[in-house]
């Protein structure tokens, strides 16, 4: 594959949706051949299946929910990402597997090492890592006030209490800490435009770099 | 687990879902604590992804199909089977992991062995083996009357052509070839009474062998 995949991380209200499309947006300026997408969803599969997992009110088991949200990844990648890596074409995908991984596996599942295990089986299956990971940081107070004042429908994770939203973001420190080559950590607590001039310049570089 | 599980196996109209019912319906008379169940389906939550893949209109990716089921199935076996089988339940399950293997492994997937492999990793995963499978066997026009005859919806896998069904009844021959020890042929094509009087018996007796 010729291409080159970079997902956006971090907690609701961090900043990353905002700064893929911005990111999107200049590099669509720059002319390059770039793919904007997010999970869950990314192709009409997977966003029924995005659907059911975060509105469907239906209790699933944890290792069940995790493997619905691989099930929804595993479509996108086939029919979306590999042909688009495939084509030489930039992915920015907001959000990926390591949303999975501090949600259930550090969220609801609390860390516990049989159920990362099970992430990291499902990771392997699906034959596709990010080259870059760029992991949005807010201090949470930022991040909730953030959520709050947007408009929109109310996802069951959103719902959830602060000790589950301090373990996912205690998550992506662990992420970090364990995938360092891959990760970088964005300070999404400054004003739109500085942060998505860093991400622009961090992101141009390493592009630069491949060649 | 102190349980024990038996999945009914087979092409549509072979008999399975007639004949689980009547052992069911014996088992309870006998005084068993028997559990009847299917797949897709046998959580809410499962039912809801069967629906998604059966009637959904959605074209995922062979793998990602595949894992819906799976994720399907964690659902049913997490919060359904595992429970059953811990409280001493006889399980009759009306399709398992054998019939993935036969409709997406050797029909859809024409019998690729990377696929093959890859439903081999999520079967391991979900950790939960049957002890016994019935095999459901009958002259594929016979089967096909028998689905014609039917009231209700047709699923997508109903609607494929007859080269499909064909390679789905080959797959469930190969998997009683590489399961012997688990697995039994049963002649569906006889009237019920006689069908159901040979499982009732041979499950019995299999039943009775444990004590």
């Amino acid at each position: 594959m010729t291409g080159y995949m970079i997902t956006f991380e971090g907690g609701e209200g961090a900043g990353k949706s905002t700064q893929a499309q911005r990111l999107y947006e200049a590099f669509e300026r720059d002319g390059r051949k770039v793919l904007l997408t997010r999970e869950p969803g990314g192709t009409k599969g997977a966003e029924a299946i995005r659907e059911l997992l975060l509105f469907g009110g239906h209790s699933l088991s944890l290792r069940s929910e995790i493997m619905a949200h691989f099930a929804a990844r595993c479509d996108h990648i086939d029919q979306v990402m590999k042909p688009a890596l495939n084509q030489g074409y930039v992915i920015i995908c907001d959000r990926y597997i390591d949303s999975t991984l501090a949600y259930q596996g550090y969220g609801l599942g609390k860390g516990d090492p049989q159920l990362l295990q099970y992430i990291q089986t499902l990771s392997n299956l699906v034959e596709l890592q990010p080259n870059l990971t760029l992991m949005f940081e807010a201090p949470y107070d930022v991040m909730r006030a953030r959520c709050h004042a947007r408009q929109g429908r109310v996802d069951r994770y959103e719902q959830l209490d602060e000790t589950f939203h301090y373990r996912v973001l205690d998550g992506f420190q662990q992420i970090m800490a364990d995938c360092p080559d891959r990760c970088i950590p964005v300070n999404g607590h400054r004003d739109v435009d500085s942060v998505h001039q860093d991400v622009y310049e961090l992101v141009s570089q390493k592009l630069f770099e491949l060649k």
